[in-house]
């Protein structure tokens, strides 16, 4: 039944009393059971649907949100559209420490991945944006971003790119469909259909053998660790915002450098605030299509997952994980990646025809 | 069996001959088959493949170039890939009137699809990459392209982010397979399968109902004005090198500008062979997919297809085209128009965890 892990160079008591068959985790046996009820009592599996209530993801909009997230026309260089941080290729994310906006400009902060974000408390890991709505409609005037002056100028553009039709046909009967509000609406339409299940939805399910062995017991250990006391819910974290640097400053463990851009450190939400309360406060990150969405933290500033497991565990609670205990985690972490959306990965074919 | 064209205003004398029998066009009654045969002579379908010879597209092969095709990260500002200005959004190409390089960089030419190019003469306006191979290993190094400092440093970012595997599967038994070499011919393996077959091959394998009337009366024309004088072949174009602008300057019929990478107007060829003979000298574009490739010429500087059209009318032949030549020449250019790729649509996953 126990297969010891040929990859690790020592044995953890754990496993050494696995092996003895004393002292079981909870997994073992028939404790799969154990784990399951543990588990649901702090997350969630995916939902069918991350739509708006009262709104409906009508085809007509979230096509509409499609075109207009590849959309690159509408960026001050004709260049940058939201799939340009978060592409089809590299999870909804970019794999860049630090995303590059229009006209080559260096962002401050990681791209997450698009995928799973409705479900978030929040945008952006300062949290300053509530909802993808809201996001897709302000990236539109960052200079870092689309670096458009206005949103007449935006709404102009897309009139000459020959969207009018395509808003007129999502928004029905409205006034003046074609509108930065819609194009916030839109794109969020359709990033609410970008979801990713994951084996770990299945084992939430009551499918007790989606998981691999090692998940499981990375599962138990990311509970017991006290991972899971902010990355929790439907989305494995992204419910609430912590102090990253809990035990001491962030950047002596993550390599962090000063940003321009912060005037020193990345003090996190309190750039948005100026709420000394908040400084160092950022939202804690989904973990779900972690293992495929590196390099980690709010500046990428750690390459490697295992690394990021270990960092995590230090700063935030104050433990040194052992290399097995990194490595099942790791393994649980894996549980959490889906398939990229098979709508995402199909490039939409743009209106190329001047109007 | 005549339908007038209800969409013109007035009627050419050769549509008044039509309607009244005498003097028919090629294409009218029985006349499909010797406008059939005229178009033989100069044009040919696409062939099933583009592929080198004695040089076999592998499926491994075609897999690790569209990955490169779609990778950003080997660029210097970790954006840029062949993708960028090569979009399956867009058809192969970016609609810019002059495409964004590396850091936001504006490059000094339109990007043309890259759609069918294996099968054209020599690769950019100018003719200076021999082949799509050679255009996809020289692009590493170009400042304006991936802005790349040497082969060695591309090679090492490949090892990096996990492409050995995919080099040593696609060209096993070499002793170096990971190379910036490898790198071009896997990329233009990949570009040799994006063909793109229009209603006019089917028309040319001899299915003449697959094109519309309008469009065969268009390629008459196209043949009749002289325009299949440059734009002939597998590509309707794309074969031969001809001065822009015969009759008179190009830009004071394009509005094109002075560029400063050109030091004034952009001469052609001859800032890569420096030869006055080749001034203002360039690649005859391809004609396959221009109705969905805006905007038109080296610098993009025509918005419009039926404007591009006139203007090369009169400047090459100096000839005046009426509004219905121009609308049916229009029509025979949209018979040009494929499908984009399944494969090229599809967007590749790529080795996003770290190695």
């Amino acid at each position: 039944m126990m297969k010891t892990h040929t990859r690790l160079a020592s044995f953890s008591a754990l496993t050494l009393a696995a092996l003895l068959g004393v002292g079981m985790p909870l997994w073992a046996a028939d404790g799969d059971q154990a784990l399951l009820d543990k588990a649901k009592q702090l997350f969630k599996p995916l939902p069918e649907s991350a739509a708006l209530e009262n709104t409906a993801l009508t085809p007509t909009r979230v096509a509409l949100g499609k075109a207009l997230f590849f959309e690159t026309r509408v960026s001050a260089d004709g260049r940058l559209g939201c799939v340009t941080c978060h592409s089809p290729s590299y999870f909804g994310a970019d794999t860049l420490a630090l995303s590059v906006g229009v006209q080559g400009k260096v962002l401050p902060r990681n791209a997450s991945t698009v995928f799973n974000t409705p479900l978030l408390v929040a945008q952006h890991f300062g949290g300053n944006r509530a909802t993808v709505e809201e996001q897709a409609v302000k990236a539109l005037l960052s200079p870092l971003a689309y670096g458009n002056t206005s949103y007449e100028q935006v709404e102009k553009k897309l009139v000459q790119l020959g969207y009018q039709p395509w808003f007129d046909k999502a928004y029905p009967g409205e006034a003046k469909s074609l509108s930065a509000d819609n194009w916030g609406k839109a794109i969020g339409a359709f990033e609410r259909t970008l979801l990713t299940p994951a084996p770990f939805d299945q084992f939430l399910k009551g499918d007790t053998q989606a998981m691999s062995r090692q998940a499981k017991l990375g599962l138990e250990q990311f509970m017991a660790v006290g991972c899971a006391g902010c990355h929790s819910g439907v989305a494995v974290g992204g419910q609430m915002y912590q102090k990253f640097g809990v035990t001491q400053d962030y950047w002596l463990a993550t390599g962090s450098t000063p940003k321009e851009a912060f005037k020193g450190y990345d003090k996190g939400r309190f750039h948005d605030t100026k709420n000394e309360a908040d400084a160092f406060i950022f939202k804690v990150p989904q973990l779900r299509n972690v293992a495929v969405t590196p390099p980690y933290f709010h500046d990428g500033s750690v390459a490697t997952l295992p690394q990021a497991v270990r960092i995590m565990a230090q700063l935030q609670l104050g433990k040194t994980l052992s290399n097995e205990e990194v490595t099942h985690i790791v393994a649980f972490l894996e549980s959490l990646t889906g398939n990229i959306p098979a709508d995402f990965a199909q490039a939409p074919v743009l209106p190329v025809a001047p109007h």
